[in-house]
């Protein structure tokens, strides 16, 4: 006898844990239209030329790859794969054979299927193109606590323009979610890859980039002496390292920490890498010595933007230059959001990156997106009891079958029901009503309609609301009315 | 430089096709739902254990495997795998090979993803258990017009009740589909395995149930003539073909049919399989014959219901003695649905089975369940011209940017638009009115709202409908209201 399992690292979701994760899914949804975005779904199944090599080494690594049809071993019997192979290609052997036999992957991430979709159709879309995506992704990862092999994501981007509304707007929507969810104590960090390049810049420590970036992206867990332990291993000077902690370390808020960055970046000497915008000379800012950083200048913007939009949530959206974000291909501002009363990653982030589809043959097409992990938001919004009861069942009402006879005689009330659109059930056998009053009550059914024999010869229902234990004696003919209008 | 594309069979969805395919899935989950079913999603990723042998050769050949982690090819140049085979297994090499490099599997359908969550959560569940699954399925079949390698199954089923009050729900769940989706010109047909099982028996050919059962299955494509001479083959006499299609035959509406096929059953001295029902004896059936058969009765109590029921669509409901549906699991009722005034084959289809658990250790778990095709559901929509008009964009609202000043000065009313849960757009760059009008008509926007400098100062906004081009000016305090009311 076979005992059945599902694999590793993927889950079954009961209608409990499915009606919940709708509920986060159509938040998202919601948010995201509103804003103008269009909904895209890609093929679970991609070619693994389109994703291989996206992803760096560990990434390639961790791609599901699918077999291709036909029978590969008489090709293998031939001489045709494996003996090409000398002894030393062993262990490099996957990448050599695996074309042969998997042309085809499982979806890794949103953003290459999206990339792949726009340089396909680039002769039709309207740019600037917004699209959303919510779909689920698989990564052949160690299964572990929080991190699965089949996961969700949620994710939106638009591209073909520069403007710094987009930024803006991320933050909204971000906001937005995180509020329609409950979600109230957040902190939405931004930073900006120019402030980074700057920071690099004021240590006179360009080619060393990626050792600084390592190393500050690891501030939240190592701690300052950590990090300084690591720099000075790197090679990197005391003083250098105090000048960087200085700046990393401003305090204040928004404003305050940009400018204290730009009398750091200007004491140092770092080349302006802004420029004033010719179009913007009537605003606030145009004679500001931070149009003179890029970064600085940006982030300055979008803070302008969501003021002019009325945000009014500046308390949870944070300035912090220590922000780096692994992905390398941001090129302008990032984000990231932290639930703060919850042990638990970041569940939301995103950045500008100025060439998406260039691997595709399209080169230059500039964008922003934000993506939402949504099995995050489900462990939080679990363990801070955030969602509403949810039954195993969508089912409002169960009418009670005492015998064939009055549950036929049930029939046209169960049609006036969900005529109503009041989700019901007959139950389904006739027999003893204890039964079924555990069948509601297992399943969470709010109410029970009994109609046995009696009722029926008095032409009446008995509603019993579960949770009380409340009884109420209706007419037939008005408990539809009665239903709806409670 | 690469050209990307997509696997073979696999499809890209834009906005327009999910917003279109997002309505069917709504309609379908809304009718499961008032019928109390509830849902359940199962992994992309099964065991292959689980999914092997469920779907017979044809199907374990259509499997799509997935790669196991790890360097296997290690494993073969140590002697691990191939060489195992000798030159004889060649052919049937995967099935030695393929569990040493592949274990998982992609879904195939949702019935046996069912049937094995069943099996594995028999001790928490509530029986009768309702439920609903919306999910894509995939299989590595030759792709052509109107057949997939990824496409969306809408299954429901309940197991745990021989109740055949679930069977008239499936019509009633069918017929409220169609409806809602404007699909008024369909046939459900519905036939039961007794009956057929009693056909076989009035022909005195048991033992040759398969080949009548593939020969009649055909009668659809290659009609009387074909099924005879195919049957003439395989031995069956000219008699025995005649009285086989006098059953088959059978003329009149629902209840004459089964009549008919009752005298035909009690001339040709068919063996009694149905029990008159002991809890039953004040239906109205208790002294009909039909009672004896337990096919033609389960057809009669099915229609019952379906009266008592108040379903006025008895003109869609045809008794089909030739309906046979392939899948061997099937023991009681069958259903399948036709559209037609479209040329396509069925667009959904179930029955009743007895066993659907067996192999995972669960046995004797009846059920009955019903599929929808919601890949053939667009088809059918989009070529009877039923799909009201869908933009490339969720935006109802597009505000142009005429300068940094005006675009800044707009995000006001566009934070006003959105809050009032319109979505709207801000055209993100600065520019030239015309291409911006030339955005909201290639993407479908409805309304464009006009804020240059001249409409700021007098406090106004230009509305422009853009189907009419009729243009409205209104105060700027007054859009929204203007707006949500219309």
């Amino acid at each position: 006898m076979q005992k059945p399992s599902i694999p590793q690292g993927t889950r079954d979701f009961g209608p409990a844990q499915v009606a919940r994760r709708q509920y986060i899914f159509n938040v998202i949804r919601r948010t995201f239209e509103t804003f103008g975005y269009a909904p895209l779904e890609t093929p679970t199944l991609e070619n693994l030329s389109v994703l291989t090599g996206k992803y760096g080494d560990e990434g390639d690594q961790l791609l599901f790859k699918v077999l291709n049809s036909g029978n590969f071993l008489v090709k293998e019997r031939r001489g045709e794969i494996t003996p090409l192979l000398t002894p030393a290609d062993l262990d490099a052997g996957p990448k050599v054979v695996l074309p042969k036999i998997a042309e085809k992957g499982l979806r890794y991430d949103l953003t290459v299927p999206f990339a792949r979709y726009v340089a396909m159709n680039r002769g039709t879309l309207t740019f600037p193109f917004r699209r959303y995506q919510m779909q689920p992704v698989w990564r052949a990862d160690r299964p572990q606590r929080g991190r699965y092999r089949e996961f969700w994501q949620c994710d939106a981007d638009v591209v073909g323009t520069d403007s710094l509304l987009c930024e803006a707007e991320i933050v909204l929507m971000m906001s937005r979610v995180f509020t329609d969810l409950g979600l109230h104590d957040f902190t939405i960090k931004i930073n900006h890859r120019g402030v980074l390049r700057n920071i690099y810049q004021a240590l006179g420590s360009e080619g060393k980039e990626a050792d600084l970036f390592v190393a500050i992206d690891k501030l939240d867990k190592i701690g300052r002496d950590g990090v300084s332990k690591e720099l000075l291993e790197k090679g990197f000077s005391e003083p250098t390292i105090d000048t960087l902690f200085a700046l990393l370390g401003v305090e204040g808020d928004f404003e305050e920490k940009l400018r204290r960055l730009l009398a750091g970046f200007v004491t140092a000497g770092v080349e302006p890498d802004g420029t004033r915008p010719d179009d913007n000379e009537d605003s606030a800012e145009g004679d500001d010595e931070l149009a003179f950083y890029r970064g600085l200048k940006e982030l300055v913007e979008v803070h302008a933007l969501l003021q002019a939009s009325g945000f009014k949530q500046f308390d949870r959206l944070e300035f912090d230059p220590t922000l780096a974000r692994g992905l390398s291909y941001y090129t302008g501002c990032i984000f990231e959001v932290k639930i703060n009363n919850v042990q638990m990653g970041s569940v939301s982030g995103g950045g500008r990156y100025d060439n998406l589809t260039g691997s595709f043959g399209l080169p230059g097409v500039s964008g922003v997106g934000f993506s939402f992990g949504v099995d995050r938001l489900y462990d939080c919004l679990e363990s801070l009891d955030l969602f509403t009861e949810t039954g195993e069942t969508p089912t409002r009402c169960l009418i009670t079958n005492f015998d064939a006879a009055s549950g036929r005689a049930a029939l046209p009330l169960l049609a006036e029901l969900r005529a109503a659109g009041i989700p019901a059930e007959l139950y389904p056998d006739a027999g003893k009503l204890q039964k079924q009053f555990k069948y509601a009550d297992a399943k969470g059914i709010p109410l029970v309609i009994v109609l046995g024999p009696e009722e029926l010869a008095a032409g009446v229902a008995k509603v019993k609301i579960m949770k009380t234990g409340e009884e109420k004696v209706l007419p037939l003919g008005e408990v539809v009315t009665a239903l709806t209008s409670a």
